[in-house]
């Protein structure tokens, strides 16, 4: 029987757990994020630390270890440790947590990740890509448990497009752990450029990066009067900044939005006819400008995807939810997904079966 | 909790079993292809009908209730009937089989087909979308059976492009029934007009029907001799004409091929980067091709998936089958697959889970 590509059975989360805890750590570029969670009380406490990524990954590790045995130090006096959980940038090959090369992280290529926690710590570690343990914190703490629905793929759109997939409750981690890499799904074929070494992908142009991007592009034509008069004021500007453009009328802003809308439709529609999910989540930094990308993204898909088009929610099925109905929504733990997901990892999944 | 999108759990194919025996048919525009199936002694007899479209559906579903009745007459008295599995053509709504307006199949739209089935035989029937079948079929029976591989995505090649993804053994079968639907991967986006309604869909790109468009077009342009002189000779030149005009070595008709390996390419690369499985098989009539689309084909996935440049199999991964691989390979079982995989229905899934 060849590597599973899921566990074996879906879990199931049992929220009147009150006896044990977990604690889950979120490994960004920019900061470690660290929780002990309990499933009936929640978050009990949480850290944040800058990474010290330019010390190299020696003193992140070191850091890293530090936080969680911190963690384990204060709540293991009330509550017994159920396991540790880690969401890491990708791409990170399962079970063993193998970092590859990644343009954040520079010198982390190579970098076991699990096997170093574990002999640092003693005690086992669960690995998981961030966009997929984002994808479960939403699936069991966020829209998927308003909704009751635990079945959905989540877009994550940050400094690039992350992916994740549950099915049943569970992660579809692929057969190493590279499964939902949805920013990376074809939308232009002759398209632009991608970190990952492809070109026309999905995330360079549903990417904060692509934001910023595509205001530089608008500006160096000269015809882009306002969003020229926002990089001359703040040469930094985010893509906050173009969203508030866009919201006070000025076109090309606008349109910077609805072509991202567009990209994330055409993306969305592969995925929605590969998998016929009941919930896609969009989540990250960018879903603050839903309301200017969500009209183009609906529009393209509509377009491609019949089986949007043959489970399109009406408004009412919007209101309540009815089952069998495609729902596109947002994602609604915003920054905390990713250590809350790092924190279920010991609660819903087999460390055995990662082994 | 939501309606399931696969099956509760990964299901065992008990290969000792011959006491039990189950009926299998493959619903198609052309043929009725019907079977009798114990897992131990295989396909025990098979029976094809031509499906009398023209003359509606009732008579299409007394044929179908006939051809079941008559193998349950013939095998139930040495084996215990387990029960009755379909393949339809999609789009198919699951579980109860309502079939959704097909271009092959006038006057279809609206059939239940599972409670019109169930009502004149008087027993469960399971109803699968054929493309899915068919890629149950080479899990169990076919490639994935000969590498030991129990999760895949399958492309059948046909008059148009069918998919089907088993997870573990399990048919993904998404919310309604309209998972695996990767014919219609956006390839390129502002392409071709799908029969979907979509534009830019694989379909049109590497279907049988889209070789024979590819070679017309060819000849309109007027420099292509070779096409022209097939065309000229039998206007109905199928693809496999088209074909062994590109074994011989003509320009025109090789560049069709080389089109459609990219095509398939760039679709496998966004089901690659979302599902991350041990293997994928192209199947259907235009397998015999292979030698002029694959090169393309594997040239386009390498461009454009990191998650394929990671783990594409070495020349010897590709004789001993090493694990953690990602196989882009034939599937096995040709024309069978479909019935075989309606056959195989009943022994791999719980009927009561599909209510």
């Amino acid at each position: 029987v060849s590597r599973p590509v899921m566990r074996a059975a879906a879990p199931v989360f049992d929220r009147t757990i009150s006896d044990e805890f977990s604690v889950g750590v979120d490994f960004g570029g920019t900061n470690l994020r660290f929780a002990a969670y309990s499933p009936k009380d929640g978050v009990l406490e949480s850290v944040t630390l800058p990474s010290r990524v330019k010390d190299g990954r020696d003193a992140v590790v070191a850091d890293m270890c530090a936080g969680i045995r911190d963690l384990i130090a204060r709540h293991s006096k009330s509550r017994k440790l159920k396991g540790i959980g880690m969401g890491s940038p990708g791409p990170i090959e399962l079970p063993g947590g193998l970092l590859h090369d990644l343009p954040n992280l520079p010198g982390f290529g190579g970098l076991e990740l699990r096997a170093t926690l574990e002999k640092n710590l003693g005690t086992a570690v669960i690995i998981e890509n961030d966009a997929n343990a984002a994808a479960l914190a939403e699936c069991f703490l966020g829209r998927g448990k308003t909704l009751g629905i635990d079945s959905l793929c989540m877009m994550t759109l940050g400094t690039g497009v992350g992916g994740g997939i549950i099915l049943q409750g569970n992660i579809l981690d692929g057969m190493n752990g590279f499964a939902g890499e949805v920013g990376h799904v074809n939308i232009w074929t002759d398209g632009l450029r991608c970190g990952c070494g492809g070109h026309g992908c999905t995330e360079p142009y549903a990417s904060a990066t692509s934001v910023r991007r595509a205001a530089k592009d608008a500006i160096a034509t000269g015809t882009a009067p306002g969003l020229a008069a926002l990089a001359a004021k703040n040469p930094d500007f985010t893509p906050r900044d173009v969203g508030l453009l866009a919201e006070a009328g000025d076109a090309d802003a606008i349109r910077i939005f609805e072509n991202l809308g567009q990209a994330l439709g055409i993306a969305l529609s592969a995925i929605v006819n590969t998998l016929n999910l009941p919930l896609y989540l969009i989540g990250g930094g960018l879903l603050n400008a839903w309301d200017l990308f969500a009209p183009a993204l609906f529009k393209e898909l509509r377009s491609r995807s019949y089986i949007y088009r043959l489970t399109e929610p009406s408004a009412e099925d919007l209101r309540t939810h009815r089952e069998g109905k495609t729902y596109i929504e947002k994602a609604e733990l915003g920054g905390d997904a990713g250590f809350l997901g790092a924190c279920l990892l010991p609660f819903t999944t087999w460390p055995e079966a990662r082994r």
